[in-house]
């Protein structure tokens, strides 16, 4: 392995990290959040151990109660006597970087116990950047030694891919009012879920999105593709089967299928149950080898994540590529070029 | 600007689409979305004339009513007789790369109508892919001589962001179901919306929307920051004045105050209104200088989109990065390194 030289600066911050001083946790977040000079090397100095530990995601549409059912699966952590990190990430204001708390302040009764460090992350916008970043402090959160990290991201289409990317086992939260199983297929739940919630289980059309849902996974498992009715004006035995006929990377786990579960995350019903089978997910990654899998899934993502990063803030920092970015920029706008000669000009200067 | 040479394939395909023929737009669409050999410089071939149509997004959660909003919008502009292009991003699976159609259904009334060109694409799990792709089937649809193009997308995050990326005109689709203004504006809707429409206006709640999203815009506008109650647990004055306080690019439009219409998409209500907007919208557009600004804005991403493509097919494509790859991955699970000197090592291939 490359030998990596911290500054004095985070040198320091690498000590009282590893003394598990909380301050130096929030100080090394701040430090990879703002991607500040050594943030990599930083980084790369605290998960020398690799990953220790155990990562839940939760995600869903916005109001499916996820901080609620996070905040109240992390009490019950907490009355198990886990230190637990908590990842909320904000879809805010890609323009103005802010992070705005709203859900956040429910989680205020449990955020004065020092057995939970809770850190909420706005999406900054950048695509590519606000993944890294977010997988990444949950790999500092793992690093510092928490027994348990939970990450919650809100959003409905890529951002549920990061959850996949930053955990170990996937809950999926929805709500009656979020749509049908077909809008959770679309949405590629399907396929990311490792478990399902039905949060805020006592209004009315919970027992029918549960119905669907375990009618869908059921579909997905492959045991009955054909005669199934028309449904909602889409044929699900059609769009399973051609969803299965597409090339897709082997990412269907065998031997586990997923649970819909019921939960109402105000009253606490149902949390012990999401717990157990958290649990019996954990086995089960474990058995099936599959943890071994995943992390090493991970592990790719996260190198091209890097790579990737890397390779746009050279290119970009560049104020020779800057100026031909401009340039290229006022060609278009005069009619004298497209975003592909002007692309081909910087590339060309790339790579000399 | 480059010369560029296309393809005898490619050639014959520009001149059926430069014919107005559809096929060869559906070709040349498919072409795109396949990321083909050749396709950046058919790209660059039929962009040369610069964006001519008049391009508005219609953006907001799953199960708002986008699509069926889209058909009544779609159909109004055909009894102008405008042609229309739309093209749908359905959040799909990203590991299946298939492409559900749920909502699209709803579209089967106007989609025989050979004024209307419809285009459903999926998703493809690929962060930084996605995005370009779809950009770029809509300056296909502009290319193509449609006088407008809509273009629907789902989701709360990151997809928005496309939609500014792609179109002059902003319509973002809420519900009453769909959260209220709070969750707009963590979702970052109120930075991207030029129009605010509240959808399915007969159901309960919808005034009450309506009325929160004025209030939220009137806020944002900076006129009355202070002397605003706690509303939801959180003081609006306070989450505005951090939001504005923190380095915003010049992003928000002067001198057009966003509107919040009702319309229900089933019964036709609201939807004349919504077409006169955007009208006065493209006006105000065209007059403020601000379609120029946002044409440049969306060349820049663009360049940047493809320049950043191009580097990673480049690095990835390289047998000797992907060996090393696989052995970056072999070394953490071997807890002999981390992503960050496994990425070390690709960047020092990359360079050299």
């Amino acid at each position: 392995m490359t030998p990596v030289t911290l500054s004095s600066e985070h040198e320091a911050l690498f000590e009282r990290f590893s003394d598990g001083k909380v301050l130096g946790l929030a100080r090394a977040i701040s430090v990879v959040e703002n991607e500040r000079p050594g943030f990599q090397e930083l980084l790369h100095t605290v998960m020398a151990s690799g990953p220790q530990a155990r990562r839940v995601g939760f995600t869903g549409p916005p109001g499916a109660g996820k901080s609620s059912l996070v905040a109240a699966v992390a009490t019950e952590y907490r009355k198990l006597d886990e230190h637990l990190g908590v990842v909320a990430v904000d879809p805010t204001s890609p323009y103005s970087g802010g992070a705005l708390l709203g859900d956040r302040i429910r989680m205020n009764d449990i955020s004065m116990d020092p057995g939970i460090f809770i850190r909420s992350m706005a999406t900054r916008g950048s695509l590519g950047g606000l993944a890294a970043t977010t997988k990444e402090v949950v790999d500092l959160m793992d690093a510092f030694g928490f027994d348990r990290v939970l990450v919650e991201t809100v959003g409905v289409g890529q951002t549920e891919l990061e959850v996949t990317a930053a955990a170990d086992t996937v809950v999926v939260v929805l709500v009656p009012e979020s749509g049908d199983a077909i809008q959770a297929m679309k949405a590629g739940l399907m396929e990311i879920a490792d478990v399902f919630v039905v949060n805020k289980a006592d209004r009315p059309g919970a027992p029918r999105l549960v119905k669907e849902l375990r009618q869908a996974l059921h579909l997905r498992s492959g045991s009955a593709l054909r005669d199934i009715p028309a449904h909602h004006g889409v044929d699900l035995g059609q769009v399973v089967k051609k969803e299965r006929t597409t090339e897709a990377p082997a990412e269907a786990p065998e031997g586990w299928s997923v649970p819909v579960l019921t939960t109402n995350a105000l009253t606490n019903d149902g949390v012990d149950t999401l717990l157990e089978t958290i649990q019996e997910h954990r086995i089960w990654l474990d058995e099936a080898g599959e943890l071994e899998r995943r992390r090493r899934a991970r592990a790719e993502i996260r190198i091209r994540d890097v790579v990737d990063r890397e390779m746009r803030r050279i290119a970009w920092k560049s104020s020779d590529v800057r100026a031909l970015l401009a340039r290229g920029v006022d060609d278009i706008a005069n009619g004298d070029g497209t975003p592909y000669s002007a692309a081909e000009v910087i590339l060309e200067a790339l790579m000399r």
